[in-house]
């Protein structure tokens, strides 16, 4: 907290308080109403209504759904409001009956309960998942009228569980292994290939997200978790980890999430998502209630580490202003970035850019664009613009 | 994640994998059954089975409800599992109608609409709440069997807010305001007295919690955060901060919330909590399924800042092993620590301690009495004890 700056006087706005209004407004309130009982597992405010999107399809246990970004505050992503990508349903497993096998070119094929793997050295860290395919609509500028929308496929939690590492020793790859295959539980049996290389450095085995167990919809009873990889990586409902020589080439690392260049090659195993940031308030669809003072907010976040800083414009990228950066900055996890602006009632379009620790400049579109073509649906990550009108409505400058 | 240890051999436990075991022993995933549709605002798994606890009363709008802290994993509380200690039940406040107003010793008086606030400079920080009467049942020895009733008046999350620094600078205190009285607006109107000083240095008027609006059971839709200080006088459903020239000795900071000691005199205004710490596996009532390793882990927290070390003993306290604590270790917040242990099938006495960084360390329950005797029901943070039997059941080692 900055406390200079908390201590002048900025906001001038609030009425003044005058006779009559230190009574309650609400009835129940000013009547001195019991209200309800302490509970076993707590629930939201009736008065909130934030929900994860989807576009109505014929099979509703096949597609994405996507987090609320601009009713987001902070930095974590409620477990009920992570994003969702499902290829077959969510599946409701019994952590009793459910194994981890692990086993191909390995010494010593496992097959391990989830409570023997509650009992092996944990780890616990915040971490990003976005999904590879996240605004790939703004390839082609079909964009969204809001940030959930367009940008809603990306979510942050606070993960915990076993190292991959730890598990993979333990089964001892044999000479000659160089990937592992991972493959989930769900009708579908997704799986992917992940090299070896990587599958010893920080992948985790999860069990555990923002404080409990993990949610069905995330994976439960295990999901890997694979730092700053997209989201499709990190199989849910893991039930197998097969060591193997090659990679299998399964239908979501050919047919999906690969990139079509403009030379009509496509680009394969692209895991690394790279840094991006969008602002959510103001964002699309929203209307500012009238001229003053406000803060621009949104999130920012890379798969390479931390943010390093981001830059917001309110001239449509004339001018670029550092935003405040929420500590702490956490590797590969939301960074809340926030910036005091006076709304004077002119036509304003406002962006932001995030640099990471690596260097990396998040591009703007059309930079992107000249680089890798319009044929891809995934790994989009370039800057967002919003117009803000001199009405207080806020648009999507693509639309 | 310490990359050494994790490519050692230390399992050894898991079945080698027989021919039969890559099948799933769920028919359902077996028959490679279609999961559940995606959903607006998930939920979690009816396998999981963690409340908070509540002892039965004739009021159950008044009481306390505790925090399933062996179910934890990671750092943070979810919301639906937070502890909750209300005088008057939980209001169910529309926030188009609420109101926080800022009045007596100020200038300009402020009635300010939950809207107006969120407009406002904000900050997040990730904080732990702990009730000044948690644990108080250990200063009797009377102890609950369980580390959730022993211990569960503690929660961890992340807070969104504007300073309340902000807010008073706004308002503009008058020569000679040297206290903040702050109000609720559940049924009792429940206030404390914050000194002038506080309320300058680092206090939130919080509206989010774990990225989502404060849930209605933390104090929906505005609550104060006062990082360190015990948690009755983190005020919810804040509506009225009054400015004023001295403490206004209410019922919660007079009849409650004092430490009456040895000599009959009683402390006031203790609102600084203080470095604590408790295994949460294995605690009392779990058993261990056989001898092996385990991972002993528990959480840590202080008001004073960062956890800097935690000591586990596994022999009644004679000797004292440092953990590993979890990164990042934030300030007031809970740090995760974590310590293999092989269970030998020899009856164990275990229990942590933790230091901070102003050097404080926790006290053992005897010097802890020594100093406090035991009349008081509040600010006990004696370190825990619980004994491991031969047949790996867990007890209260003071039952």
């Amino acid at each position: 907290m900055k406390e200079q700056a908390s201590r002048r006087r900025i906001l001038r706005m609030g009425a003044v308080l005058s006779g009559g209004m230190l009574a309650t407004k609400d009835a129940a309130l000013a009547e001195g109403q019991l209200g309800t009982p302490l509970g076993p597992y707590g629930e939201r405010s009736t008065y909130e209504k934030a929900v994860r999107w989807r576009r109505d399809t014929k099979t509703p246990e096949t597609g994405s759904s996507f987090t609320p970004l601009a009713d987001s505050v902070g930095t974590l992503t409620p477990s009920s409001l992570h994003y969702e990508r499902h290829h077959a349903g969510i599946p409701n497993i019994d952590p009793a009956a459910h194994r981890l096998v692990i086993h191909g070119m390995v010494e010593r094929p496992l097959s391990l309960s989830v409570a023997e793997i509650k009992r092996l050295p944990s780890v616990t860290r915040t971490l990003v998942l976005e999904c590879g395919g996240n605004s790939g609509a703004e390839w082609a500028a079909q964009t969204a009228p809001d940030v959930q929308r367009s940008f809603g496929l990306v979510s942050c939690s606070e993960w915990t569980g076993v190292p991959l590492a730890l598990l993979l020793a333990e089964a001892g790859a044999r000479p000659g292994a160089t990937w592992v295959i991972a493959e989930g539980a769900d009708a579908c049996r997704m799986e992917r290939s992940i090299p070896m290389a990587k599958a010893m450095e920080n992948i985790l085995v999860a069990y555990g997200q923002n404080g409990e167990a993990l949610r069905p919809a995330q994976g439960y009873p295990l999901r890997l978790i694979i730092p700053g990889w997209e989201g499709n990586t990190n199989v849910k409902w893991l039930h197998s980890l097969k060591v193997a020589d090659q990679a299998y080439m399964a239908r979501d690392e050919t047919s999906k999430y690969t990139d079509l260049m403009p030379d009509g090659k496509a680009r394969i195993f692209t895991y690394q998502m790279e840094a991006k940031s969008v602002i959510t308030f103001p964002s699309g669809g929203q209307k500012l209630p009238g001229q003053g003072l406000y803060e621009l907010t949104g999130l920012a976040w890379s798969g390479r580490g931390r943010i390093e800083r981001v830059e917001i414009t309110t001239d449509g990228g004339k001018i670029w202003v550092k935003a405040d950066l929420q500590e702490p900055r956490l590797p590969i996890a939301f960074t809340r970035f926030r910036l005091p602006w006076r709304f004077d009632g002119r036509e304003a379009v406002i962006a932001s850019r995030a640099v990471d620790e690596s260097g990396y400049v998040q591009p703007t579109r059309e930079e992107l664009i000249a680089v890798r073509g319009v044929n891809s649906n995934f790994h989009f990550n370039g800057s967002k613009k919003w117009r803000v009108r001199a009405d207080g409505t806020v648009t999507n400058v693509e639309v």
